[in-house]
């Protein structure tokens, strides 16, 4: 499986591509921050996250793209812009028909280190150790971009196994009333 | 001065397109509403956003798309759901080269009813009297939309005296400097 993670963000949007499969040491084939200008005005900075989304999709055609889940409970103005770059991305896989998988921190933080709770550090410490890469990747983004990646990587067969006990009950119960 | 209005939102996204300049009549050409289904998954929500704005975009050829400046204050889950669909709206614009202005509720509200604070069916009213419109434009997110437009055509006068302003300003400021 393929992923590109996106850490969005409309100053710095951290994307990462991860290839593997849950239980076997994983690759990783690309990080990197689409940055936009703070001064610009916000239409172009959305189409500037467009055209760099696009690229990596371009370049590295990933089965599934992992998108951070926002909240708003942190600074507003900053979410607001979060929120708007997560929507493009979203908008870019869907264009291509490349399903999207949304996971919050805590879930990403979890699958990587254990804690759900976990500090910026211990993130891209595991980010690191998981892919074996000679050091953590900066900035903070892409790192988080890529700790979204391997998230979804370990978490879609619990993911699937869940849709396919809920499938299983489904024609049981369906079974059940026909019987 | 053709305007494209949107008012942003995942189930319904108000659209509406008014022509003319500020002092004399002003002509509705179209207004609608985009939907999307509330079950369906988020991303292939914000695909129906483009594709539904990106038909007006072709049909109506706006100069401006003049958007509902979002705010945190309200409901936080919709709040999420209407500044993504309005990154959507401006990433449309953009990507045609279309410039994008956006402009509060309370502008609008005061621009077309002269209060702030005015109610929905006050600016349901203005805009069916200001468009000689036989009824009120239905729902709600309809009228707003041709609202947003109404307010970009009436402000827009003001905001560019106050562009040309500033660059005499600096010009004479220059000036100063080199003389």
């Amino acid at each position: 499986m393929r992923v590109l993670g996106v850490d969005p963000g409309l100053t710095r949007c951290g994307v990462g591509v991860v290839e593997g499969v849950a239980g076997r040491p994983l690759t990783m084939l690309g990080v990197g921050v689409v940055r936009t200008p703070v001064d610009a005005d916000l239409s172009h900075r959305l189409l500037a996250v467009e055209q760099g989304i696009e690229q990596w999709l371009d370049e590295h055609r990933p089965e599934i793209v992992a998108v951070e889940r926002v909240f708003s409970q942190h600074n507003v103005r900053t979410v607001m812009g979060t929120a708007q770059a997560s929507a493009v991305a979203m908008l870019c896989a869907a264009r291509r028909g490349i399903p999207v998988a949304l996971h919050t921190p805590s879930e990403v933080k979890a699958a990587v280190t254990g804690s759900g709770r976990a500090e910026k550090a211990q993130v891209g410490a595991m980010v690191t150790r998981l892919l074996r890469l000679s050091a953590p990747p900066k900035p903070a983004d892409a790192a988080d971009a890529l700790a979204l990646a391997i998230c979804h990587i370990w978490r879609a067969p619990a993911q699937n196994r869940l849709q396919q006990a809920v499938a299983r009950h489904t024609v049981n119960a369906t079974k059940g009333r026909t019987a």
